[in-house]
């Protein structure tokens, strides 16, 4: 090991080439000791070096006073001494050429500001020395093929636990549900590479983390416990090199923000916006620890190149079951075909079922040859993308029989084969080890199996384009003409400035134009087309309807009252065409921590009323807004309810895509809100009704350490 | 045993004095035999008595040619035969007065027609003599406590099967998977008392089932899988004796409908009802086995009084992923008061919460007298209703000290108290059993934890309403004016019947009369207030509008052309005051398998869009109108949108009572659909714009066998 290449510093938390531990004691309790146990326990073979002030013997073994006297390599030092012993070490690493620390120590920015900013001199002090930090607060790391537990989570005392080596990693930012749910993933045989507690996420991220597991060689997919999503750019590269990711996001709920904002001292990203950014770059987002593991077993299967599912059974009920499942996750029973179904009509009895659920019952289970037989017609069936087999009460050479068909047929056909057994484990406690020897995920209910035949279709997606790829394609839809680029409004911009900036982008917008006193109103009327809206311009006056600001519909023969109504208020009268008809669409950019958001949706009064917006991190192509329009009942609109003629939804997207150009230039943090953009008749185009800028926070006061 | 009285016909199922089985063999194989071996091994008490025409020694026990020749008492007969030979053995049951029958023979009705009617003459039979028939297509019954196995499923073949006696009841109509799940409960040690597979219900259904289980005096709940469910009221009943019921229901999707069908021959309630309807009667759907089970953990606690639950954790993630779930399933974090916060902060360290989740670390845990004083001090808290305490790895004697503090706490408060542990079984093999042996459920996470704590939620609310009841609080709300009680509209009742009608009972309807040619039109406008709406009244013409049949708006001078372009498409023309403003709401009724089902929600064009509608079986209370309304966007609309004036809320729901009212008498099977009704500002009343009738289905067509 000492002959390794020297790992990179994130690499060294599970492929170090020796280790020190800071903070070991012969004192009963000392954490500190956990580590130097575990390292041995589980057979890591590189040296491991105990620091110690005395230079003596410590837990029977020889200390060194300092990483520079300790035998060498050092790649990574874990560090369980108190917070206001850690920065000593970090100078004891820098001196050494220690690259990276894993501060296992609290009472840093997990405890208010004293310790933020103790963090922080920490943080300073590594980054000028050249060592990454992971931590502080964490639990540490393991390298599970070279036995490295650098961690002293609990787990590894347990008198049975086992190392369950494999090719997924996994990433937690809370130590203890992290180790948790470590624990589970090898009861239930499901094997791990590498394993990483980022706790504070001072300096090392997940995100950096997890693109440093998908570098690993062996590495086929990723489970990750996140409370803040940091660098979304980095997650997508690790996605577009066709590593799969599954996130369980916690935090989702208002309340649960809050308390992570109070767990971790991060800014919680909106959890609509972390939803959306996670399914933009295909990764797969959980919502328990239980689905992150089920997701985890699929990671290592055939691609599922579509969403139909053949469903093979002997229960009725789990058949039923399944075919709710699939309905529910973006799946659908395959539609067998017909020499599909003449097939099965020869082998199974009239008690059965030959349609999708196939009920093969149990008179052909216990016909090994019928059965694959069974199986080999559903997987010829070129409308077969995936096959999940339910059972229920198997037992004994059952169990033989059922593994060897479904590990037969995965073989033979190349598609995902998945299982259910909804049974207690004595009854054949070697099924699902013999199910995952031949690579089939088994899982205890159908509707598990299902989420976990979702995610493993995402996991199959083409890619998404890269944010590059996304640029080009939105130039390309945009057909390359050249426009000019306009810049960013002025802070305070009126509605009028927006849109005449939005006009300068080719974005549609009502002619308009100022009224020249009172004795214009009813010829400026005449220039719209003899229907107009007037609208008051009223520096500060936000809330215009209900001032009485605006007034629709104006005819030639009510200009001259309209204008007295709208002048009175105080400002100036703008004039614009009267838009009528049409359907109301929400165009806007918002700020996130993840970056900033397009969001398009059903406009108008309907906006606040079933806030049916979709929403996607910029850049984006024009496929990506052609699926938000139909994510959301704006797509149903467009196309005409009720007898309305189809709307211009190409138009639309065009405008959206102009928009997304158009804010790209922009400095980040500004708000931009349209609408209504009335989409009229097709051919007749889009019009922005109204428009609202808000300049970007220019203070740190909003972002407190 | 014998001297016990007599059970009833249902009761017979699990406390049978004596059993016979009918279809016992030497042959290997014989299905027949499991019964038989099984009373034995699980230790029933009564006489079994073998059925084999030779009358010799089979499975090396004497036999009986009958059931008459049997030694009785004789309280249940197991059927295992050929379905051509079930006839004779009811003949038998006949002659020998035995009341049940289970009958596990399949080639009935989920085979088709010809089975079909064999199970028709089957239950004709049964019927006329007196039996009582399970089945068939059934796997048979458990008494757990009496190790009356009825039944031949492989679960108790299982070397390691032990039936696990407990107060919950469970019936399944999918006999794999219903004993699939009773395996899983076993094992996790849910205790069941009674066990029921259904099968095709010719006769005895689920919920007859489920009355007879919450007769046993010591049923503290039921656990169902169903596909199809009839009677709505028995279930109802059952839940307002105070029984917890959690419901399975399957066949949710479009996919899994078409299947339910071709599995159980039912056809399939709509599910949207059947989700209404249980949420209606206070029963627990749930979406999968695992959550059934997990409701099953929570039958026996102590009634959850309020939905504020405080989370007391060592682990932050598992906090924030417990907030998250609250807030999805309805129940809230509690907000500590200030005295609360005040005792924590005393005893929880810096770098733990004392906000909820509390995140009271591991310090504080390895205390046992500091531990106990934080949950004192929570439980203390009036705002909290219930306790969810969170751990991941818990090891040794952690686990002792944990389930000690809980336990102590539970019974010191009488607040439910539920645990969640995250972690490998192997790191705490008793901690389960020691959490039930302290009447704690506990979960593997949290997400499922509070699934089940919603469940205790609805277990623990003050029963609904019986139907009499609600009669009562409905006459109240309309103030028992002395109302015309008008009898359905005829078949083929063109709107302004309709209207008609629905003003004799006092529902408002625009007012208006026929147009007496051309030259009245003018003068009807004038009647109607000046502006009108003219509609088409033609036999046959269902869609008016788009046929050019109406005309909104008409002012007199306008009155003569409108008048001539509708009379135009050959019928007579209707004219009424031109209603505008207000809110658009969608007033309906509908029959469906359970009954006729009332719906509210949005109205007019945004009906089919957002598709949203509550649901409710009729009758309904005026209270439960209220909650319609408040459960879609209707509440909100209804409240005033975007500086809409607040509508007639008040006169909607008394409205849709009258409505309620005036169809109790109507024959089943019709709809009706008003839509829109108008919602005009407060205090001006609802108007009824438009309104559709379709009369009940007189043939049978529509319902094949």
């Amino acid at each position: 090991m000492a002959d390794a290449p020297q790992p990179s510093a994130v690499r060294a938390l599970w492929a170090a080439r020796g280790v020190a531990v800071v903070g070991v004691s012969d004192r009963p309790g000392s954490l500190g000791q956990l580590p130097v146990r575990f390292l041995e326990r589980y057979g890591y073979h590189g040296p491991v070096a105990i620091i110690h002030p005395s230079g003596g013997q410590v837990m029977g073994l020889p200390s060194y006073r300092s990483l520079r006297a300790a035998p060498g390599p050092v790649d990574v030092v874990m560090v369980l001494v108190g917070s206001d012993r850690v920065e000593a070490v970090i100078d004891d690493c820098i001196a050494a050429g220690v690259g990276t620390a894993i501060i296992c120590s609290s009472g840093f920015a997990e405890t208010g500001g004293k310790g933020a900013a103790l963090q922080e001199r920490l943080v300073a002090k590594a980054r000028a020395g050249g060592v990454r930090l992971l931590g502080p607060n964490c639990i540490g790391t393991v390298g599970v093929a070279a036995g490295q537990v650098t961690s002293f989570s609990p787990l590894f005392s347990g008198e049975q636990t086992e190392l369950v080596p494999g090719p997924i990693g996994f990433v937690s930012q809370s130590g203890a549900l992290g180790y948790g749910a470590v624990s589970l993933a090898f009861e239930r045989g499901l094997g791990l590479g590498w394993v990483v507690n980022t706790g504070n996420e001072a300096d090392i991220s997940a995100v950096e983390v997890m693109a440093a597991m998908a570098d690993e060689p062996g590495c086929r997919g990723i489970l990750a416990y996140a409370e803040s999503l940091g660098d979304i750019a980095a997650l997508r590269a690790v996605v577009e090199r066709g590593v799969p990711v599954a996130v369980l996001k916690a935090g989702r709920s208002d309340a649960g923000a809050r308390a992570a904002a109070s767990h971790t001292g991060a800014l919680a990203a909106g959890d609509r916006v972390v939803g959306a950014a996670l399914r933009q770059i295909g990764a797969v987002r959980v919502d328990d620890v239980d689905e992150l593991l089920d997701a985890g077993e699929v990671m290592t299967c055939p691609p599922l190149d579509g969403g139909r599912i053949a469903v093979v059974t002997t229960s009725g009920g789990s058949g039923i079951l399944a075919a709710d499942a699939l309905e529910g996750r973006g799946l659908s029973l395959a539609a067998l075909r017909p020499e599909t179904t003449a097939d099965l009509d020869e082998i199974v009895p009239a008690f059965g079922s030959t349609a999708n659920p196939v009920d093969v019952t149990a008179s052909v289970m216990s016909n090994g040859a019928l059965f694959d037989r069974t199986l080999d017609a559903i997987a010829d069936d070129p409308g077969v993308d995936g096959i999940l087999a339910c059972f229920c009460v198997l037992t004994g050479k059952d169990v033989d029989d059922v593994v060897s068909s479904l590990s037969r047929v995965a073989q033979r056909s190349g598609k995902p084969v998945v299982a259910v057994r909804t049974g207690a484990d004595h009854l054949a406690p070697q099924a699902n080890a013999q199910m995952r020897a031949a690579g089939i995920p088994c899982y205890q209910t159908p509707a598990r199996a299902v989420r976990a035949l979702a995610a493993l279709r995402t996991f199959s997606r083409e890619r998404p384009s890269s944010a590059a790829t996304a640029r080009a394609g939105l130039e390309e839809a945009l057909d390359r003409v050249e426009r000019p680029s306009p810049a960013a409004p002025r802070r305070g911009a009126s509605e009028q400035e927006v849109k005449d900036l939005l006009a300068a982008a080719a974005i549609p917008v009502p002619a308009g134009r100022f009224v020249d006193g009172p004795e214009d109103a009813a010829r400026v009327v005449e220039e719209c087309g003899g229907a107009a809206v007037f609208k008051a311009v009223v520096p500060g006056l936000v809330h215009k309807s209900d001032a009485g600001g605006v007034v629709v519909g104006v005819t030639a023969d009510r200009a001259g009252t309209a204008y007295d109504q709208v002048a009175g208020l105080g400002g100036r009268v703008w004039a614009e065409e009267l838009v009528s008809g049409g359907v109301e669409a929400l165009v806007g950019c918002a700020p996130s921590p993840l970056g900033p958001v397009l969001t398009v949706g059903v406009g108008g009064v309907l906006t606040e009323l079933f806030n049916d917006v979709a929403l996607r991190l910029l850049p984006v192509t024009a496929d990506e807004v052609e699926q938000m329009v139909d994510e959301t009942r704006l797509g149903t609109l467009l196309a005409g309810v009720r007898g309305a003629p189809r709307a211009d939804r190409a138009a639309l997207v065009e405008v959206v895509c102009r928009l997304a150009e158009l804010v790209a230039s922009w400095p980040t943090g500004f708000e931009l809100d349209l609408n209504p953009v009335t989409v009229l008749a097709e051919g007749r185009g889009v019009r922005v009704l109204d428009a609202a800028y808000v300049a970007p926070v220019t203070t740190d006061a909003a972002h407190p350490a």
